[in-house]
């Protein structure tokens, strides 16, 4: 067996060790079942409970009222940047305002402008996104359905500290590395989704929360697999899901609610976990240079430069000597980005931390 | 462990046991590594190692052709049958035209008349889907963009022996329960796609051969996972893909490669495993009929019934008491189904036909 290294990848990013002890050990027969849960049915009673549960340990973490439906779709949170203005825009006359506040929620308005009337209500590209907007810069759109948002962009590393306000205008909000990391208020969303592959599961399952009075504006002249309604009147299975995906999700979950209890808990320990990196970062003097700024930094991915390229390159060459994997930027913007969702051990960023903290040590002096 | 049954579900399906133990044997972390499959970026030199490799398996067995992409999608075949008509039909003035030889390709139509002008060639509800239309009897409308087939229709257990005569019309193709099965004429085809459960690998992953002209028809006002072409210029990583899933096709393909070196040894194995039960039946005088006429026979899924309902549930339960399990018919139509993909071994063929055998000798004269 290979040694397992520290992973600070946005995504795919690190599982629980547990949960792929688990998965391993059950992989070629499902006890009590007789085969792999790579090939049992959809239908059948194991994938039945498995399914379940996921959804109940999702309701019960997140507290997700009984309006609102859960489903477990494909083709990841790209797909629901189609599919929403697909069902909601499109012929349909409603207006949708978009917070862009990074590279995510700028791409989701794009595909919305191809299928009707959508506006940005706030765009942070004077200050390059480094921050997320006061709730007096965004400018709604008159009768506009709901107003857009990116919880968490991952690759600036900027954060809502809380929802924005909308006097009553519902969200729609993309928290795919956000989902599970801390208590949200789904009262005030109409749709949240999130890919697996932050906080939730492996690539190859997105989670959709959907408020059910959205569900009935849903048209009938879309395919099956693209119409919300359809898909929640099938619980997820209009077709066969991705059975291995949803029962990840089951046992992270259940690995969340053994090991933390509830969400609270978990955002007392990812805030900690950020902390540690951000007064690292803080006590540098400067060496290392945080993009997000305060007040709108990420518990989740923490973004940062070094003096110049060079030493990042250094950095990044050193920082993977010593088994901390994955801590370069998004190739659009380079730098470096550690992300540290739920499964990243708090081992895992005290060594970063202490990496960081001898890096600077090291390499104070020999730069003009 | 628990020890491991004959699973004759019609998908998610039975896999290779020695897939099974590869893919058990690095899930905690991928040799040279460190990390878990479930956790590797998608971006990673890893990843690209393993998505190429299975397009070249995939294009070796195939033999597929350079002028057409292979793509790794989500959302199953039922997305396809609303992507196809999505790109290829609204808004064009294009028809295409549809043998209806089963549930799945009836609601391929369904699906395509929502978006533009498709057409029945042939149904056959006059003798309840147990046969393929002969050439002749395929009405192509004049101006077809495409001749549409589900070339194993896997609920009735009907296939097509060889691809229908279409006089330079394209085809395409829903092989989900046939690719990888045998080899086929891939230039006969615009699209052929597939979900991955049935012969490929596990449930959430989609492989779609695409001829490239095809993708120069696809419109620009799609959500961009929508759009075959995005998808193909960014060789189906426009997002994060069903890694996991993606790797079991590459594990699976490897498999296909080592036991039967090509397509037409897994032909001859498929067919020797399909005769097999297909002779008992015919051994046992009536006691159990096969739903599909001779000439149109699937050598992947067997659908029978036995002389009444009741008969029909003993025969399950027994079936499974002897470790042979889900031989249900689908929901649809009940009676009993055989699944016997690449995977299901010969031993396990013959412990069915063993079966089948003693359970006429025990019930033949019980029945009036």
């Amino acid at each position: 067996m290979t040694q397992r290294v520290y992973n600070f990848s946005p995504g795919p990013a690190v599982l629980p060790e547990p949960v792929l002890e688990e998965a391993q050990k059950h992989l070629v027969a499902l006890p009590g079942v007789g085969m792999s849960i790579l090939e049992i049915s959809h239908r059948s009673a194991a994938f039945t409970e498995i399914i379940q549960a996921a959804e109940q340990n999702l309701r019960r973490l997140l507290e997700i009222p009984e309006d609102y439906a859960v489903l477990f779709l494909q083709g990841g949170a790209k797909l629901q940047f189609g599919m929403i203005p697909l069902n909601f825009l499109r012929n349909t006359g409603c207006k949708a305002s978009y917070v862009v506040s990074g590279t995510w929620s700028k791409q989701a308005l794009a595909e919305a402008t191809t299928q009707g009337q959508a506006h940005a209500a706030w765009d942070g590209k004077a200050t390059n996104y480094d921050r997320v907007p006061r709730d007096e810069e965004i400018q709604i759109a008159p009768d506009s359905l709901y107003l857009y948002i990116c919880i968490n962009e991952t690759i600036a590393g900027v954060q809502f500290p809380r929802e924005p306000e909308t006097n009553g205008v519902p969200l729609v909000c993309d928290a795919s590395s956000e989902l599970l990391s801390r208590p949200l208020d789904i009262r005030r969303y109409g749709i949240l989704f999130a890919c697996a592959q932050k906080n939730l599961g492996p690539a190859g399952v997105t989670v959709v929360i959907i408020r059910k009075d959205f569900l009935d504006r849903c048209p009938d002249d879309l395919p099956v697999m693209l119409n919300y309604r359809q898909l929640a009147e099938h619980k997820s299975l209009l077709n066969t899901p991705p059975v291995f995906a949803v029962y990840m999700v089951k046992l992270v979950t259940d690995w969340v609610l053994r090991e933390f209890g509830d969400l609270n808990k978990l955002k007392e320990f990812n805030e900690k976990k950020a902390n540690l990196l951000y007064e690292a970062i803080e006590s540098c003097g400067g060496f290392y240079t945080v993009h997000a700024a305060p007040g709108s930094r990420s518990a989740m991915n923490i973004a940062f430069r070094l003096p110049n390229g060079d030493i990042e390159k250094e950095f990044l060459a050193e920082a993977k000597k010593a088994g901390l994997y994955n801590l370069e930027g998004h190739r659009s913007v380079g730098g470096c980005r550690a992300s540290i969702y739920n499964a990243m051990p708090w081992r895992g960023v005290v060594a970063l931390r202490d990496f960081m903290l001898r890096f600077h040590e090291e390499n104070r002096n020999t730069l003009g």
